[in-house]
This record gives structure tokens, sequence and C-alpha cells, in this order.
């Protein structure tokens, strides 16, 4: 397992990454806790998967790429193998994808054996110290993996419980989970942050922590001068777009999301619900009223760039987004440490589930509350090699017709954040909790 | 509600319709028991319903047709009523059929207990001896309903279980429910049994029991000398079709049986697989060698057709396969009372949820073992009506693009076998536990 | 060439059939004339033809059934024999049928180059008498399918042109072929024929004439009292269905059907455009307002059923109405001879290219006007048997999933007209002349 | 009309305009000259358009966008707004871009009528010089959009072509059109051009002549030090990866080109064909075998990009490549002038209709020869606005999903090719002139 993968500038050590491996596998647990066996394995679209698979296949991850090449490890089920590949062709066959909510077993008891089964297994070597250098690599590699999974978890059982007439919630309790609802006054007015451009570093910095490999090389970009706005567009400023026809006026669009609004009768964002005359959300604490100070979110790139031009503006560009982000960071008397990487002290949001208000006073910053589509679309940057083998396949393979976002959600784990982290959905996509900030 | 649906000659009396109904209620339950929950939430195809689905869709059936009109009735969930409805267009909005699969709520417990309580609200009503005529005529038709959706459960979760690369078992242990294999020396061999033919009468004798309205009028049909097999066409015939380039000739196929058999790449009956040059076939009990003894069973009515076609023979009409099936009936020494019922004590193969070998020394009967496709398109007899309102719906809507199966199978309840009774299912379909025999 | 599949009682010899080839030929040549080049060449949906196809398909058929066994014949190109074939499995490969409006050569001119190639191959056979019994038959089966091809000329061109923005009519001036305009008072009106039922003879009546294979054998059916319609079904009467909400009343539908009116989003009859409050007609001659008085024509299989359903009656079977048309031909008094083919002297309506009103003082005939929708599924005659060879495969292998009309249209030549002539199509097609003849 | 979208830095006047108009008008009409009516009204796949609509939409862009605003002008047919129209909403309706092939008229003489009808109404305007500025700079657009048309007729008239049996060419005899073979011989080995990066100036230069929008503003970019192929990939390189398996490897593809390369069941470019052990090649003078030496042409970006990772490099960045264009043409000794605008007199293969050798002793030049994919993905450049009004739809709506290329092709006017032109296609297209130049 080359270690480019990785980029490991100080790869972490068996105690230190034990305890983040207990830590992350008993969260996707404790993500899966509230849920019925029922809710477990549907899969309400091709985009996503039953919370069962996702348990299954970040075990899978840790038995193919670590365990395997462990020195007498056997399977728990050889068959496991292709059911929970989701699509590397070098390992081998892959269970169809669109049939993954199709299979009853392994149930979900059985899927928590198989977690438990594999966590015996990775226990025991972390205690006996036998891991290289490469799986360690390839640990925090399937540990930022699950994280990534764990988001995942949230986003597809947010769309299966919408797709139920009943609307269910998400099991947590109201009180715990629900977004304080605030109004007008409490929102931060919409500024706008000048930059002067010029030669800008890009890219992970090599100095703290893991990144994946779509963040290297480091690089110098150019950019112009530009201004972004110091907070994302709010559900009360999508509402005007809606209302002035933005969804029936054809010049705001690009030709294949004009398409996209007809094909599928958009009218507003995913998850909005109009009933007598009121917008309703639906969320993971079930259907709510909409709060317009909240930024808007389960927005498309197509639906983020028809607004921005109907506003008279434009997205930023992963570039402009990520060196600002770098300055708001360091700006931040929060923050100490790295420069590009996102403190767990600020994450305010962090666990409602629920995008927050930026509130009047709170201290900026541009990470942590919804992904931002931003315009540009994902590609490699100069240099880049993706890994040899398998984990080769883990990011370059997906690089077509597909929009950078970046920030973090509600939804991602806080210690999963940083500047540099590039995410990636196609344009139409808009089940993710992405949302939008302004530039011009 | 119309008693011209329900066809009843003598109408059942509470006492001993809540016999019935005690028993027939409580075999749903019993054939749900040995799945999880996760194999109770998954469909297959649009064709076929989640075994959740089935139960709930039997007590609507109640709730809706029965309980709706009682005094003081209070649903359990208001939403239910779309929900669970199927295709009663009358009765209002219905939760789309291929989306059956994607909801995880009402759970199975939420199910048994939506169960529970319309099972609670019936006894209340037995008791109370409270049911109107109309209302007993429609509990009646909802327990033959349920027996319907019993079998659909059965095929339904066999062809969940075989889309799983894991083939899991339906939870039975093996020697209960397998068909224990023979060799090729007990089968009975094929032999012809010859008609005259003339004038016969078709469909329901009004003597005794219940019968759906699509077997009525009881009228006379004028049906030509022909001959019938004594025994259903067996796997071993059936591999003789394959070996001899069934399958790639088309000569032998309809014209859009061929085009499905290219379309789906067919080249075996459903639930076979070859492996290693052997036939194996999948079975309630798991994946078990093919006994070329046994009649086949899951073939489509193209499949059924173009082997008849090879071997210079024909598909009975329903007409001659019916009055061929009374004969046997009344020929049979172990049969008393009802020309045209199944009885009890001749029914060697039920509940084995398997085809039996038709055995040398068995009393020949056509019923109960494989359903058998006739050349019959699906259509109304002469004079026939719906009834008018919802119950309208239950038959004759469906008319079109079906062929007629006749004689029940190993996966029908004995009770819900006759000679009148009329299956039907579009020719690609190959789900149902579907044989054929042969005529000429 | 078996004679099983035409049926010939007595076989027509060299110079009979010489007449009739060179009649029947050009008339296809004459349907094409009023047609540019661009007309000739599209598809406008998978289930019709280029007319340039149905050119160059029906020379195909002498070519290949009948030439290729003639010592000595070079075909012009060898490659038509697989671009022409249009399903005989038995023939070879075809060009795909979807893509038929694909090609653009050979073009009209070399397509009626291929006709005239072929043409004169056969002169030269006719002069020589050089055909044989089997080959003398297979040219009267061609003309038969030559004529059903110029029946699909009209009725593909007519869908062609109806795509068309500009609604260009086919060629003629419109005081030729338009229908003549009537008033109410000319209407006939609607009255009943009785029938006492009884044992009948179906079927082709081998005294007089060419019929298809799937006309024989003739045979007995038994048939109940019935009563029905002396004349087709109207514009105004199918204009109250749809003002009664015929089309969003779920109550009257096949689900089949209407399933196909909510996907395709049917309002009323193909080519019935509703313009300012007013519903116009799309014709060979034009868009022209919609005539009251005239049958009621382009309608499907599904609408045909839901009408007679709302008007509280019903389709008769094809074997009522075929009794009721040799019944009304041998009533009437200008038909001398066949009692079951239908008489050139009465076709009034012949080459209008539009359905007649029947009108008062007309002698009732139930031929050639629209072709009338039976409730009956086509299927064979009890001991039918399709020929050997790829001739066998021109009627049997259709036998399913669809619906039998009779009486044939104004398109259909008089000479091609017959009450035992059994037409069929798929449920939901409406672009040939179909209408509908009520029954009860 | 905003002169933003027509980047004039020197507006043309009357004069030099008239004699543009007259010439590339006519050579559209040349274009179609070889070809039926038939063949012009064929629509082979969605992406394409029949001859004859391109013929009649480049019509109509002179009448809507510069006759309209005339005073006096009446259309020859109004309806032919709405079916003529492309893709402009602000114009208003438009005729389903995928019925293109299935309106018979106008007919090929109708639609040379139309063309003669706005030829002569524009004459008269020329004439009196009666087009205002803004007239005369849509104007250039109209005849630069149309020369993009001409190039489009050409690329689907191929496509047509090749899906005939028949394999027809395009109408010219061989010796005009095709290539000359050649020997390996003459093939100009592969080199490498080193660039030492930095920052460069990218887009149009405001120097000389049109440009479109999407090539401006020019702006600078920052590009790291890379090398570039002196030519294109061949065919006889092409080949070694197809032998090396190079369509069964996932590990060359993207993902969504892998399941493209499965689906679609490619195995080559597309045109070629493997006879008897032998690749040929369909070319517009009709099937030929395939040249070694000439580059390959006519594969999607996935084949370019995985055959640059099986060769262990890549495809160059829009940038890498410009830069690189621009610097050959100023050591061109032939070129005089623009340093970005291609020479006509270098123009060796124009005309051919099919891409040329590149060979030992040419001045090497990579314009003119085939388009070639580059790594970068459609989008804007810093600063680009789309204009206001229909116009502003004719570039910045389409970026999304495609990828740039380069160069200009053999089927390319000369006058249409320069350094700074931006084409793009979705990564799966493959019917235009495109192949590839490695870099690293």
């Amino acid at each position: 397992m080359p270690t480019t993968v990785l980029n490991m500038s100080r790869p972490l050590g068996h105690s230190e990454l034990l305890q983040r491996y207990v830590q992350i596998r008993d969260f996707s647990r404790r993500l899966a806790a509230p849920l019925t066996p029922e809710d477990c394995g549907i899969q309400s679209m091709a985009d996503a998967s039953p919370t069962r698979w996702h348990l299954a296949h970040t075990t899978w991850f840790f038995e193919t790429f670590v365990l395997k090449s462990s020195a007498g490890y056997r399977p728990l089920d050889a068959r496991y193998e292709a059911m929970f590949n989701s699509y590397y062709n070098t390992v081998g066959q892959q269970f169809p994808r669109e049939r993954r909510g199709q299979i009853s077993r392994p149930g979900l008891t059985e899927t928590l054996d198989y977690r438990a089964y594999v966590d015996r297994c990775m226990m025991d070597c972390f205690s006996a110290e036998a891991f290289s250098e490469s799986q360690l690599a390839c640990i925090e590699l399937g540990l930022n993996h699950e994280q990534q999974h764990q988001e995942l978890i949230l986003t597809d059982i947010k769309h299966v419980l919408f797709g139920n007439p009943l609307f269910p919630a998400y099991g947590l309790p109201a009180d715990e989970n629900t977004a304080t609802r605030c109004g007008d006054d409490v929102l931060r007015p919409l500024d706008w942050s000048s930059s002067a451009g010029g030669i800008v570093d890009i890219g992970w910095d090599r100095i703290d922590g893991f990144a994946f490999d779509n963040e290297s090389p480091r690089h110098q970009a150019l950019i112009p001068p530009f201004r972004i706005a110091t907070r994302c567009v709010t559900n009360g400023e999508y509402m005007e777009f809606i209302d002035d026809s933005g969804y029936q006026r054809s010049e705001f669009w690009l030709s294949m999301g004009w398409n996209q609004v007809q094909l599928a009768g958009w009218e507003g964002p995913l998850y909005w619900i109009r009933q007598d005359g009121q917008w309703l959300q639906f969320t993971l604490a079930g259907l709510l009223p909409l709060d317009p100070a909240e930024p808007v979110c389960h927005v498309s790139y197509f639906e983020a760039d028809a607004f921005a031009r109907w506003a008279g503006k434009r997205l930023p560009t992963e570039f402009e987004w990520e060196s600002e982000a770098v300055k708001s960071l360091q700006a931040n008397p929060l923050i100490r440490g790295s420069p590009v990487r996102f403190a767990d002290q600020i994450l305010a949001c962090q666990n409602t589930l629920h995008p927050q208000v930026e509130r009047v006073g709170d201290s900026p910053t541009m990470l942590g509350n919804v992904w931002q589509w931003t315009s540009s679309q994902y590609g490699a940057y100069p240099g880049y090699q993706a890994a040899a083998g398998a984990l080769g396949e883990y990011n370059g393979k997906f690089m077509c017709n597909q929009f950078v976002l970046r920030g973090g959600s509600c939804a991602t784990s806080s210690s999963h954040i940083r500047a540099a982290y590039r995410n990636f959905f196609p344009p139409e996509a808009r089940w993710q909790f992405s949302g939008l900030r302004l530039a011009w």
C-alpha cells in the first residue's frame, strides 16, 4: 500500500490510532442505535445506501485492506468480500449498487456481529503492535473513510424517512436534536470580505494530520481579486428567489439544470414542502416550520448556481473559497496550531444534525454548518498521482462531471473537517447538507 | 356491498365465519414467523410485495370493507388507508406499488400490532353478532383474499431470498419442508386421457361454498374432442427441451416470448442455476440438486407454450382443463360431496412448499401441485358483471394481456383450491409455482 | 410451401394472378405518389414504418418467398435480404425495426427501381408460366400481404404528418379525398339487432377465395343470445363520454387502460385536437372540424371498452360479430355469391380515406368503414396449425396480448375485406382506423 | 445586442461582411450538394441533427437575430420560429430536439427556398447598408455559428451513413476526398516539447478578428512546467492500447468511463470495425483499411484519458495546450500577423474530410487536423459574463459536465480555427473528429 495515498506527514502510532479506532467505530454503532432493523435495510435511491450496508462496508474496508494482509486472518464469511465491495474493481466482483436494499441477510444483528468480529481481530493486532507502517496508514485511511460513511448514514436515512408518508423522525427526542428556532434579528447581516487575489497556496499543508490524496500536491494558484460573503445564503433569501419565479425563468439556469427542473418538477430545495401556503421542512427531527434565518440547505449545484445568477453574483471557485477559509481560521482567536484544520471548540452546531443560524456576534467561520457548492468542477491538482492498486480507486476515478463542495456540514464529524477538504457530487445531487455562499 | 361479488349460494353465519377467520388470520402470522424483520421488508421487483405489506394490506381489507361500515369504529392510524390500499381507485389514493419496499415504518412489530387491533375489533363484532349480511359476505371475500396473499407471501419471499448471493432458506428446517427426492422409477409414466368434447358446463356450480366473481356465470361451452396428459411435464422432460436448444430456436416461441428470452437472457426456468455442468434449483429450503422426476415449475406462459410446440403438442384451453378436472375429481374414490371442490384428504403435497413427484399408484388428480398454464387468455364469461363499487375492481379490471392458470399449487391452501378457480398472470411471469400439462 | 398457409380452395392460375399482381403492385406505387422523398423516409414510432420501407418490404416478400426458389434468379442487392426482412427469424437476420427510419439508402428512386426489378422478374416467370403450384400460392399470399401494407402506408403516413406542427395533408386535393360533412339528420339512428345465439359456424368457408391461416379451421362455436348495434358509435356519442369525464373516472377502465390514460395523458381519441373550445380532427386531408355524425375512429381497445362500460353495454365477441356480419351480408340484396365476402358495389366509402357517416336509408353493412374492436383476445381457432417454415411466422406467433378487430376500414382495399377476416392489435394501439360497435 | 457577446475588436463593415456572408452561406449549400433528400432528413441520435435542420436553423439564426429587428421584414413562414429554434428559451418554444428527424416538411427544396428567401432579404439590407452596428455584430456571430454547423453537418451525416448496413460514402468521388495512405516511415516520430510554465496569457487577444464570448476575458494563468507531444496519438499507438486489453482493464478508466465501456460494449474508437481480424474504418469516403500512421480519431474523453493513463502520461490542460499552440504558431515561418490565429496556407489537410498523417518534415502545427481532448472541464474564465438576452444562451449555459477540446479538425473551416478557440463536448461523445495529444 503506497503511502502516497495517505499523505501522512507524521504517521500515527499504534496507541494513538487505537484510541481513534475505538471512538470512531463506536460512533457508527451509535448513529444506527435510534433506527429499527427495517430502517437500516432501506435504499431509497441508487445513489444512497442502507444503513446496514454502510455498517458492513466500513468493516469490509478494514478486513480487505488491513486484516487480509495480516498473518492468520480468517474472514467471518468469505462471501462478504464481493457483497460489501463498493466500487473497487481491483478487489474484484461487486454486488450491484442499485440492489443494496434488496438483500435482507446478513441482517442488522449479524452485521453488528460482523463488526464485532473484525473489531476483535483489529484489537488483537493493536495489542500485539503487529501492524506494519503500511497497515497503520491504511487504518488511518479507513477511519477517515468511516467518517465519510457516518455522514452518509445520516444523509441517506434522512432521504429514507422523507419517502415515508408518515414522515417519521430519526429516533432522537426533539429537544436534543432540533435546531433552536430564532428570529431574523439574531441573523448576522450579509457582508463581503475582500481579497486582493494573487498567488496563493492551495491544498494540504503537510504540517498536521491526515488528508486525502485529492488534496495534494500542495501547489500555487493565481487568483484575481474577489469578494466573498461572510455568511451563507439563508432560507429567507432563497424564498425571495422562489417568489421571484426563480424556478420558472430559464435565464438563471444552466441548460442541464433547466432540463432537470422540468423533468423532476422541482419547485424548491429538497425536503421543502408547501402546505396551506406555508413552507415546511423535513429534518432529522421530523417535519418542522421553515426558519428563514437558517442557511438554505439541500440545494443542488444547479440551484446554487441559478440563485447566484439571480442575485447578480456568482459562486466562488474552490481556490477562492480555500484561501478565504484559511484566512478566517487564522484570524479566529479560538484556533491554535494548524492553519487549515477545524478546531472542535468552535463547532457550535455539531451534532445538532441540522444547520445553525449564523448569528450576530458569533466568530465567523466558513466551516462546519453546510457544505458549500463552488463553481469548480472536480479535477486533479497539478502533479496529482493516484496510488497504485485498489486504494488508487478512492478518489481519482471520480474526476468527471462533479462539482467541488467545501466546508463540511452539521453532519460531518468535527475531526473530519478542514479547509483543504474537497467533497464532490454531481450537479443534480441535493440529498447532502449542501448550501451556498456568494462571491463576486 | 352487492352479493353478486361474492357468489354465495348459502352465506356463512357468524360462528362458522369466526372459526375460519381465526384460522386463516393466524396462518398469515405463522407464514411470517420464520422471517426476520429485514426479510419482511424487501420488495424484490415491482410485481412482488414485501411480507410486511401483505400482512398489512390483508388487514386493511377487513378494516376498509367491513369495519369502516361498523358503528363507532376508529382506525388505528387514518394514514394507513392510503398506505395499504393496493389498487382500489374507488377507495382513493394509493401508495405507489413499486415503492412498497422503500418504507420502513410501520415496522414488523407495529404491523402485527395493527393486525391485532383489527382482529380485536372484528372479534368484538363477531361476539356481538353485529355484522350485517353484506358484511358477512365481505368477510368471506376477505378471507379468500387473505389466502391469495398467503400464497403471494411465499412466492414473493422466495424471489427475495433468491436475489441474495447467500441463497438463504425460508426458515423451516430442511427435513420438514423439503420434498423427498425420488428416482425416476416412482414417476407415473406419461399417459393421455381422451375426451369426446361436446357441450360442457363451465364455472362455479352454486352448490357449495365460495367462488370469485370471475368464475361466474356458470355457462355452457362447446369443446371439440381432445386428449390431455394425466400428469404434468417434469423437470427431466423440460431438460430435454433445453438440451435440444429450445431456448435458442425461435420457431418454438411466440414473437413476444422470443423477444423476452433475448432481453432477459433466459436459459431455463426461474430458480434453475447451472453449476459445474449440473442443474441446481433454488427452493424455499435453499439451493438443492434438481430432481428430474418433479414437475417443472416457475416457467412462464412463453416457456410453457414453447415447450408444448417443441413437443408437438399444445396447452389445453381452460375449458378443456376444467371439464377434465371435474371428471377426475368425480372419479376419485376419496372425494365425497362437491364435484368441483378439492378435498383436503388427497392433498398429499400440501404444506411441503415444493411440488411433489406424481407417483405410480397415486390417485391422479390435476389439483394442488403446480399451477398449470392454459392457452386461454383471461376474459369475462358470457354475462359476467363486475360488482358496483370498490369490490368490483377485484377481478374484472385485469381482463387484458393475462393468461389463465388452473389447479392451485403446493403453496395454495387446500381450502382455497377448486376446479373452477381461475388464476391469471401475464405471459412473462414466472415467480409463481407455475408448470404445465400437455394436450392435443 | 405448404398450402395449409394459404387455405386455397381453388388456387388461382397464372393469368388470373398476373392481372391481380399488376393491379395491386401498381396501387402501392400510386399510394406513394402524393408523397415527397422526405415523407417516405420517416418512422414516427417503433410500431410504424416509413412508406419507403413498406414499398421495399412487400417487394422483398416476392423476392424471398417466390423468386429465390426460381432457377437463375439473381437478387438486385444481396444485402436487401436482411435490410427488408420484417420479422422472419427463419429467413435470418433483420435490420432493427425501430431503426427503419434511420437509413436513407436505398432512397425512394432506388426503392422504386428495386420494385421494378422484381416486377420484371415476376413478369418473366408469369409469361413463361413458370411458377409451381406452391409458388402461385405464395404469390397470392404476397398480394394479400401487400394489401395489408397498403393500409399501413396510409395509417403510418397519417401518423407522420400529424407529428409535424405544419399539419400537412397527404397530397390529394381536399375536394377529392375529404368526406362530405353532413348533419345529424342524415345519421341512421342507433338500433339493435337481436340474435338467438346457439351453435354457429365460424371461420373461412372454403367456398371462395383467399383467407389467412388464422381464419381456419372453420369450426362451430356456441354463443348465447345477444343484441348488437346496427351502426358504429359516432363522434357525437363519444363526445358525451368525454364530457361526462370519461377520461377522468377510473371505474370505466381496465387497470392497464387506466395506467395508459395517465401515462400518455389521453383526453380523447388520437388525432383529436381541442382548439378554442372546439374539437378538430387531423385527417389525411388535413386538420378539419370534427363531424359528430361520423363514426368515432382512432380509439384504442382500452377506450372502446371504457366507452362501452360507460354506456352500460359491452363490446361484441368476435364470434357474435362474425355471425351477425354474415347474416347482414346475406340479407343485402346487392350481394350475390359468397356469403362471407364483401361486395365491391356496396363499398360507398372506399378510397375516401376517411370514415363515412352511416346514413338513413343506406343498406346497413358492418364492413368497410372502421375496424371494430371486439372483446376477443387474439388466439388460435381449435385445431389451428401454423405452416412449417418461414411463412408459419405470418400469424401464429402473434397470438398474445392482442385483441381482434373485425370489419375492414375506409383504408382497406375492398377486395381485402371479408366477414371472416381477423385483424389484431395491442389494446393500446390507436393509429389504425379503429372504432367500435356496441352489444349487450 | 450587447457587443460583449461578439468580442469584436474592430467590427467589420457592410462590404467586408457581405463578402463573407456570401462565401459562408454558399459553402453550407455545397456541403449538402452530394446528399439526397432522404440523407438530409435523418437524425441518427438525439445529439445529432438532420442536414436539412442545420440548413434551416442557420437561416433561422439570421432571420431571428438580424432580420426581425429590421423594418418591414415579413417571415416566409411564422411557424418556422419555433420549428428551427434550437435551444433559445428566451426566443420561445422549440420543436423537441430528439424529434428533428421526424418531420418531412419543409423538405429539402423548400428548405433551400427558405435559405434563398432570407439571403435575398439580407442582400437587400447589405445593398442599402441598412444594418446597425449591433446587427453587423450579430451577422458576424451568425457566420461563425454557421461554420460550427458546417462541421456538424459533416460529423452528423458521417454518423447517419455509418448506421446504414450499406456503408454508403458521402457523395464525393474517392480520389478527391480520401486521405492518401502512407507508410509508417513518413510518420513524424513522437517527440516532446518542454515548457517552463509560469504565468501565461490565456484567451482571445483582442488584436484580430472574431472570438466567442467563452474565450474571454483574456487573463493570466499560472501553469507548472510541463512537456507536451509534438504530434497526436496515432491509430497504430492506439491499437497497442487495445491489444494490451485496454478496454478490458478497469484501472485505466474513470469510473463513469468504465461504466460506459460496459454499457455500450465499446471495443475501439467509433467507426472502427474489426473484420476477419483486420481493422477497417468508416470514413466519409466509405469503409477503408485503417492506416496506423494517421492520428486516432473519434475517441471519447473517456478513451483519450484511459489511453493517456495506460501510456503513463496524461492529457494537457487547456492552458498548457493554448500556451504551446501560440508558441508553435509564432515559431512557424509561414505565419504572419496574429499570434493566435491559424493561417490558411499551412492548412494541408483542410477539405480532405479526413485526418492527415503528421509527416516527417512538415512544419509542426497543433491545429486543423483533429480536435484534441484536454483534461480541462469546460467552465467560465475569471470575470466571464454572458450577454443579456437570447444570445447570452450561446455558450455560458453549457458550462457543466463537458470537457474542452482544442485545435480544430479536418472538418473545420480554416477561417474558423484559432489557438484560443474552445470547443466542448460531454466525455462520452465521440462522433466529432476528436483525438488526443499526450503531456506529462
